[in-house]
């Protein structure tokens, strides 16, 4: 059972899930992947959902989650409870709610089918050219770098172009592209990808605003089967406005071919929530 | 109560929801705003499903909506179960399961929030240049045109730029754009952007492949209150593979400022499902 493959690396590890003797289904969410705070990182507690979501379904890939963060979810066991919807040959959907010892804490839309690797029939998604992850700026050892426990799980190589504020040079675009992979070397799949979905740092430390930005609302669609390797990560900000931003990633295999979409609705970090000021030229 | 007003127009008329006398809300689904056989509108759906989240939130605005489509539903009597989340200061969490007579249809996350129309404080999302609504292609009366009951309902001007499919001369572009209005003039506010969010035909009927497109998972986010007047709507696919689509919307007021964003995945529709035909060329 692949869900709960718990041999394989520590991303198998921490995501898996765990049928109870009740019927229902159990994780012990690992704080090792939190964002500061001990709060855990949004793109791994939907690899976790999805765990759950492909528990009960008769498909093996999930395809699009869409997730409200209701609270910060903290490490220890947690509790997910999946209501089946309408199952059929094409795709199944459910619904998962997972509830830690304070209570809900994050409620999800799960559609799962069966993805493949054929070539897309439209795409206008090319991959950005990026110089080679060696060539790349490693975010694990940067000062001013994410020193929490989702950079320790990850090897992120952020494009230079990209990564100015690194250095004391924000950008004065909310944009920012990486390379990544799971830390311990293993190969990306769909839940993976929902990782890499939410990993990047906010697209606010790209002009010199870092922070926590909380996700409210995150949606992520898994196009295809990656290939083996590093995937590509763009993630960026179109709108920010009224103490909200969106931020949107797309995520490339190591082929060049596009497998995943993201959209978030994210407050905007409190040290940089200041009302009425551009914080870059609106374009 | 503004989500009873049933007064206005015909869309306040048709998305209203009413209290019964257990508690719980209830719509009458109005078979006028169906995408042909007799299947309701994603959009109309997710506004009558918002008005029954603003009846229990104490905030006036829906910000972000990510809805699972169960099953087509069809018009009539329908039940709204509202399950409150958190509900701070800031904003406001529930879900809302919409079921008629045959059971659930659609499964809805909801944030509610308060909206502003504030400048955004950034932005990369300017409007489009589109000829004036007079200058462009009315759909209520084109051949090849929707012709169903949201159709009536509408006051849709094609962009004659993606509007070649109308006369037979299809482009290689997934993208529509058009300027957008309720049918009786009522103008535009959050719930009218959900409609318009999910308004336009597929993008498929661009490049010459008409046929239903059935919506899977759509998330809309309303980032500002629209001004009155036309609203400006762009919809497109980015990528097309393995029997899905994505459609990426955008929707600007009438003083060109973004209000909304949505993505939904869709299943290809059946009569332009050909495995391994580039509808396109891959760009």
């Amino acid at each position: 059972m692949p869900q709960n493959d718990t041999g394989r690396s520590a991303f198998d590890r921490a995501t898996a899930v765990t049928r109870t003797e009740g019927g229902g289904l159990r994780a012990d969410l690992d704080p090792g992947w939190d964002v500061g705070n001990g709060v855990l990182n949004g793109g791994y507690l939907l690899a976790v959902v999805a765990r759950a979501a492909l528990a009960d379904s008769p498909h093996p890939h999930p395809v699009a989650l869409s997730a409200s963060y209701l609270r910060a979810t903290p490490g220890g066991p947690a509790d997910l409870a999946v209501t089946a919807g309408p199952a059929g040959r094409t795709l199944a959907h459910s619904s998962v709610l997972l509830a830690g010892a304070a209570g809900p804490t994050l409620s999800v839309q799960v559609t799962t089918a069966t993805l493949g690797s054929d070539p897309a029939d439209y795409t206008v998604n090319p991959a950005p050219p990026l110089p080679a992850p060696d060539a790349c700026v490693a975010t694990r050892t940067a000062e001013g770098g994410p020193a929490v426990g989702l950079a320790r799980q990850l090897d992120t190589r952020l494009d230079p172009a990209t990564a100015g504020w690194v250095a004391g040079r924000p950008s004065d675009r909310r944009l920012l592209r990486a390379w990544i992979r799971l830390a311990d070397g293993r190969d990306p799949d769909p839940l993976a990808l929902l990782l890499f979905a939410d990993a990047l740092p906010p697209t606010a430390f790209a002009v010199g605003e870092p922070g926590w930005a909380p996700t409210v609302q995150l949606q992520v669609l898994v196009r295809a089967l990656p290939a083996r390797g590093w995937c590509l990560v763009e993630s960026r900000s179109t709108e920010v406005t009224g103490g909200w931003s969106d931020e949107e990633c797309r995520i490339w295999d190591s082929a060049g071919r596009l497998v995943a979409q993201a959209r978030q609705l994210a407050r905007v970090a409190r040290q940089s929530r200041r009302p009425g000021r551009a914080t870059s030229p609106v374009r």
